[in-house]
């Protein structure tokens, strides 16, 4: 079913920016992991509008409910549907909208597609909206991979052409948590924001680049031809909207060099085989080596802008102009950062129960 | 099933790279159409070593054979196996590195994952050698395609960090035909030739990145959320092996971009919305727009190299050296046209089907 | 995913007998079918403990509540998420047995399964309350099917050994649908609710048989090999918790039966090809024949008995007896009508989205 | 896909009755499991056309082929291929009657579905010899399931209305695998072969009931609401040609039964829990129970027989008569014997490697 994703560990998400919830079943979760709003309630914080200039003046309170599947505090290895109740929801702006087309949007596509009946409020099913569903799921999947101890993060490592300085993964785990755009290179952070509130006077925005990161993969994560640990990352990742753009190690940069240079030479340390460098990603075959997995993500920019756009008025099939007003980020690729975390966490851990890593009952 | 891919177009591999066949189960076929081994040979032809340098010097003689799904030219309905068996394997070479892990290869994750029990033969099922079963099945949805006008179609567009110049797509398509690099630009391919003889002479390799168009492909491709039309080409492109990044539009450029200038502007012309440029490439909301479909996909350099290199033998858990001889493409780009063409036909035609546009009975 | 059914219309079923809710997402229901909760509620009604005495004392107001994917009374394409908040629920009577293993019910096999962490009160996600969210579904989905002409409709035809006689499709449905049994024989009904008495005043219970039928079905539904119309409607079926077994057509008779008896002669009536008898149950080579569709599901009485019974406490390991209290049915059967209705109805609308007979979007 | 059967451990089949071969790939198999075609020619040699008088008189050599997937006799963990390729396939008798359809066949339907276009030589993918390739799937299913102490097996229970009498299963499976109609107990056995014999002079046929155990099953295997272990069986057997009723445990006559009957106490042995009586037929809550599986599976006589028939020639779309020539069996119970344990034994393995009790690599 087209908004289900994984095998054992599956996740379904319903909802819509302006309805009345956004919500996620998730399946197969094992059963005897400790589970609480509060797990996931400070993921979907770091999703929400935050204090820095990059995001949204709306302050959405998305408080997450546990509609099944947990019991007592533990899950009970039934299905977890997880809610959150939209409150607030202000049609005008999109009402005012409703007939021209927002470029960059998927106004026009769903209008055909669905042959108008779609949500037009604030874009429904197609917001960006819905990854608060990715992230409430993302939160369990973190947790049950902590079992195995697999962690996942993801950081900002660039912001419209600024791009971050390299730091070591702990490093910039830590430093990226403290930074209001989820950089880690604080220097690179500073110029980022004076950008933003450039762009933003000028009733533009920008887009961005995620690195994603998990350490302590195990090796053996992953299946033949089609289900590739990183093809299955990178349908994840990119059916997060506004996402362009997926790349594993060296990624494109892998296309420039030559076999000598790209190739990871291997070696033993400490009893165990490693590679030297990392121009894989962690993935050699579709299946994790063992090495750190390492993904790059490309935001567009948000496409909701204050400055005049040519468009269409679908209405009258005539063009017209548009000025999408109301509460938008000028970059949400801060916002993204959990959501990226999410959507490879979810992969991960789906993986990681099929190759039997995952017990059904954790205790 | 992780050797499958596809919903109601759905293809099923199987094989390796130096056992007895490599072949494909295609399912969802429409009763009808008529197909011949003539459709088919001449995307393995392409697929299979050239007359270029960049090529191996191996001849595989590649001959598609029907098992089943087919009646006296046409289409039944039923699953179409197509095979094609190995001729002239030679293990000899792969023999001797048998316990040293070839660096960029899935020696050491498919042996680990597999407990040693693994077709160490040439890769097995990890071998690129399995992309001819993809080949195969993308004949066939391309055929399927054509009867709703859609064609699609790839081309190089970079070898080694040699850039092909942008040309109109029709023109691409036709000259890229017969470049012996599949590159539309005469000039950049000439380059990129120059370059793949000497690299070959430093006993080196090269990757590069391919682009994927698909023109005349209906608004309405694509289904909300997890069965987006991006995430499935994504998933579909990087199954492929050696792909290391894929981009949709703009890609990561569009990370770059300011809203403004990255949003296209939508317009009427003949009676249909189209968008004066095509940074989405085609996709919006993770559904069809009805621009051109463009994808560029990355390939890291060929991993098995002449040259020396470090590594582990895993056999004696010891650093050790290696040269992979045997008969290597000094760059599989080239031949990797035909399949990042068939995996969007594959992908296409499962959602035109979804979307009820190809009918279970093509008369 | 395990609590998800169906490939093109699938729906995700969620909830707890007495936790919070019962739930569903349906996806990939077209967009533009008008749909209100009132096209639902008369379902759970039927379903819902009835004024008969077959039934629970019970007075679930099970009262259905859209939380997604419809807009302004029309569905939007996106996932219908439809929910019941479960009210007034006990948990005493269950609480006294927790540890002593209910015969008949899923109480040990969850409990191992899941470590003991399932949620044991009135059988968790086991519990035959969640037939709830599948009459919701199916009531969606019978919606879907009328649009191409298709009925189904369910009837009692046995309880506890008591047969009702055959009677045309047309007035058997129209019968059962006033009698308190679902039983289209009033004869056999007032015959059934007697022995209903009796066996109630004996705090023990009974089971019956359920015929499933659907008319005009257009020839064709169903795929080869393992997408059979009658294997997934036989998946469906016995997926309804207390059914142990299902039959199509003559079905165990059949296996009594010659092949000169059993084959149904072909013959043309109003330029249609029609068979003369209807032995198939409308299924040949695992595709519809245009005949009525005909299934029959048994089921076992209520396991939930007020008569003492031997069992083990779990906890003590040890051999003791069980009484279990509660309000529970004598016989569920009658209010299991709409929920077979239902489980048929989401199949064929599947595979009637399959075989491309129903529009995305419907107007 | 429809071809294919399975989560983890997963099917894919293919081929035609009178076509080039019959096949499957095995997806999922776990590395290191010896691998011969040893191992499955024997199942495939009882499903083959018998010394008894019940079967077809023709003598189909069918020889495995591995194809894919082992190496030196050992599993690789890649999806095997196994294949029988077809010989003396004789079309003529087919030929003769292709207008006219065969009562009891798909001939209608399929050739309704596909637009004449199906393969129409003998039923082509409709035919019960793709049961061939069950069994040979089911071959690799048992060995697997072997490593984890489960025993599959099968009898014929009832041919013709003659029933046999229950015997323990240790016996009844000793002695049904000597029984030319697999069935244990040798006087029923008699009476139907006189029975068989009889029929088989009046040009007719007979159908029959096989049931299916599964012994050591561990309490666990299923999963809730849609991948319940008896909803994914009744799909596995349902999906065999012929078949038109499953049931599990006391099945149809456990609607006729009390509660207070029909419940299996439980009690402790041993140290574990089982229960008194087996009318549950070993699944509980769509879980296994350890105790013993036990289904019934009811086969309609042959279709094809040599008796004159009413039906219609399709191309004129009039009535007419027809009498089905070639070598046919009387009764093909005793043939699915091997088959309705091959679909047990593939639904089985696919849910124990769903519990992670198969590890992915066997030594």
């Amino acid at each position: 079913m087209s908004s289900s994703l994984g095998k054992l560990f599956a996740i379904t998400v319903f909802g819509e920016s302006h309805g009345r919830c956004v919500g996620v079943v998730i399946d197969g979760c094992p059963a005897g992991l400790p589970l609480d709003v509060a797990d996931i309630q400070p993921d979907l914080g770091r999703r929400r509008a935050g204090a820095g200039v990059a995001s949204t003046t709306r302050r959405e309170k998305d408080r997450v409910e546990v509609f099944s599947g947990v019991l007592e505090s533990f899950t009970t290895g039934a299905p977890i549907c997880l809610l959150i109740m939209n409150k607030n929801v202000d049609d005008s702006a999109y009402e005012a909208l409703k007939s021209r087309l927002r470029p960059g949007q998927a106004d026009f596509t769903a209008r055909t597609k669905y042959g108008g009946f779609n949500d037009w409020r604030g874009g429904g099913i197609f917001s960006g909206r819905m990854t608060a569903a990715f992230v409430m799921a993302g939160a369990v999947a973190r947790k049950i991979l902590k079992t195995i101890g697999v962690e996942v993060f993801a950081h900002t490592v660039a912001i419209g052409g600024i791009e971050a300085r390299a730091l070591p993964y702990e490093d910039a785990k830590k430093k990226a948590l403290k930074d209001p755009l989820a950089c880690a290179d604080s220097a690179a952070s500073a110029k980022m924001n004076a950008l933003i509130e450039k762009v933003k006077k000028e009733g533009d925005s920008l887009g961005g680049v995620i690195e994603g990161v998990a350490l302590n993969v195990p090796v053996g994560l992953g299946e033949p031809i089609f289900d590739s640990l990183d093809g299955n990352l990178a349908k994840a990742l990119v059916d997060i909207p506004a996402v362009k753009g997926v790349e594993f190690g060296a990624g494109f940069a892998a296309a420039r060099l030559k076999g000598s240079e790209n190739n990871d030479p291997f070696t033993v340390e400490k009893g165990k085989v490693i590679t030297k460098s990392n121009n894989s990603g962690g993935i050699l075959g579709g299946i994790s080596n063992g090495m750190p997995l390492v993904v790059r993500v490309a935001f567009k920019p948000t496409a909701s802008i204050a400055r005049e756009q040519a468009t269409v008025d679908i209405e009258k099939m005539k063009d017209t102009k548009i000025k999408v007003s109301g509460r938008h980020d000028v970059c949400i690729v801060p916002r993204a950062v959990p959501v990226v975390e999410s959507m490879m966490a979810v992969t991960l851990c789906d993986f990681a129960m099929r190759a039997g890593l995952i017990p059904r009952v954790l205790k």
